[in-house]
């Protein structure tokens, strides 16, 4: 019985098979278990010295600046990095899942468990932000050279409301890449995520918002017509910011100062050049969302055109605009900070 | 010097953790592509014997139904269940992610490393479809309610727009859902998925859709009225199948019949007594569907509305409808086919 045998020998592996595998799963979780313990351990008592040195006034300052920046084996920063960076990271303890990606999601665990996945998902999120960059720019660049050119001056109401709907997914698609970096061990600021949020529920109501026609579209148009140069601009200062955060980024993993899944929405620390480029485009930028949202404001108070979308728009567009100023600031001082604390440990390391 | 001695037995503890971290991911990787590779090869034997059994005119009919459907150790059926559900499933090959995660989530892994968390999924989609059939029934009916004895015969814009904004948030929870259980080995159908990104687009074109008000609005929201008598239908079917659903499901499980991953919108092979209430309902709920949209199709072709957006919407619950009766059907036809076959092999047993 040629095929009773073949039955029976294939119910022995699966028996065998099905054994391995609960065995496997058992001992590697327990081994897991404990590498989490451990890690949590080592990042507790870190943080603890560090609060200790940097609290303690009467501790000798050239024994805190070895032990804080200097070279092996007295660097804390480095040896944060080492456990933040290589294999332990994956049993660091994370921060809890967003809302919003248990919101589409579920109960799923988008934490990769090895290192070279983490970094493939950073890349990622970086060639996105790159493509959505160059999109941020065309897009509204070809719908207001029509607009000139061949549409007399009157938007039409599909190729806007495509823009709106493809903002919309855009936006999701970022929220959600930068909740599972953060998942990862990124230390994005939680502002650019209700950023996101924002930015989606602007592009869901412009949606419902109608594009009025002729006659006198120039006068009615003149919101969208605003919003499509204000969307250019983010183009070219998003991808000056790509361009700078990339750099900044290699520059900072060769020096061994950074964690590799941090990303930073443009506005950090680093390659000090580029920086007086991209500072005044980003204030520009913020100046001119607020303005564009007091227009729509204006517009909607005054009664010109009465729809709640106006209002809403402008009020989103301002607390933007007002939101990213204030975490560009933060930004700046934590970093100038840093950079004045290097500079005094290196200037009494030279007095030394 | 208390505080070098704290440092350099923190950095110690960070090396050690370092070694013992990246010699588990090493060992564990190892230990997981040889478990994949034997499930892999396993299963293929499985696929292999069971087209024999079947191809095989002139295989003695009993030992056929003793390999595939009879107790212990001679059940194909069994065997399949065993490496599905229990601990080696998780090492089995995995449909590839969907490209709706991709887009949104990037190359971050879905999948549940183990069986647990497998079921954890499983059961909050579970309840996330229940909530979602209980609005369902309870949105349209308010705003249907609201609009007879309220707003005399007339809906507002807003809440028709918030209505769609929940339906294109809905959809896309669920899309998202379903594909991540798929790439947990679920074997729903693909069909649902494409029925969920209609239904996304679906919302998405509705949104730019202008409500219109009076005069004569009655007229005017005709299309609009009949779509939320549609969608509370919808609700009550959801209900039902939920219900249906989950007994089903616990009644294969303790039959040992299924794979726990196993959903299937609705339409398929069960407790018997409640799918003679389910199928008319459904099928009725189809035909209803198609109405909607054959009804939306008329009013943009005969140039009542001329907007783009009915007939959009239109051709999406046309092909909605259709598909969704082609797969209940086929769905109905391979359950009575397996029930065929079964019954084939009881009475042949019983012969015996």
């Amino acid at each position: 019985m040629e095929v009773e045998e073949e039955v029976r020998r294939i119910v022995e592996q699966v028996k065998d098979l099905h054994d391995s595998a609960t065995s496997f799963v058992a001992s590697s979780s327990h081994e897991e278990l404990s590498l989490r313990k451990r890690s949590s351990a080592v990042e507790a008592s870190i943080t603890r010295l560090h609060s200790t040195l940097v609290s303690d006034k009467h501790l000798d300052p050239k024994l805190f600046d070895k032990a804080l920046f200097f070279t092996s084996p007295f660097d804390l920063y480095r040896i944060l990095c080492m456990l933040a960076d290589g294999d332990s990271s994956s049993f660091l303890p994370s921060k809890p899942q967003g809302r919003f990606v248990r919101m589409f999601l579920g109960p799923v665990n988008v934490r990769a468990s090895r290192k070279d996945i983490q970094l493939k998902v950073k890349e990622e999120y970086n060639s996105y932000r790159d493509r959505t960059a160059l999109l941020f720019l065309v897009f509204p660049a070809i719908l207001l050279t029509l607009r000139s050119y061949v549409w007399g001056g009157c938007l039409p109401a599909f190729p806007v409301q495509l823009y709106e709907a493809w903002l919309l997914f855009l936006y999701a698609g970022l929220a959600m890449r930068e909740n599972i970096l953060r998942a990862n061990g990124s230390d994005i600021r939680s502002w650019w995520l209700y950023h996101h949020y924002c930015a989606m529920a602007m592009a869901l109501v412009s949606l419902t918002w109608e594009i009025k026609g002729q006659p006198n579209c120039v006068q009615k148009q003149k919101g969208v017509r605003l919003f499509l140069q204000w969307a250019m601009m983010q183009g070219v200062a998003m991808l000056l910011q790509n361009r700078y955060q990339r750099q900044r980024l290699y520059t900072r993993i060769a020096l061994g100062k950074a964690k590799r899944m941090d990303v930073v929405w443009g506005e950090t620390a680093g390659v000090d050049g580029q920086l007086w480029l991209l500072c005044p485009l980003l204030f520009t930028l913020q100046g001119f969302e607020a303005y564009v949202g007091l227009q729509l404001l204006r517009t909607a108070l005054t009664g010109v055109v009465a729809e709640w979308q106006v209002l809403i728009c402008g009020i989103l567009l301002v607390v933007m605009a007002v939101g990213n100023f204030i975490n560009t600031v933060e930004t700046l001082m934590v970093k100038s900070r840093f950079k004045a604390k290097m500079k005094r440990s290196k200037s009494r390391a030279e007095l030394d």
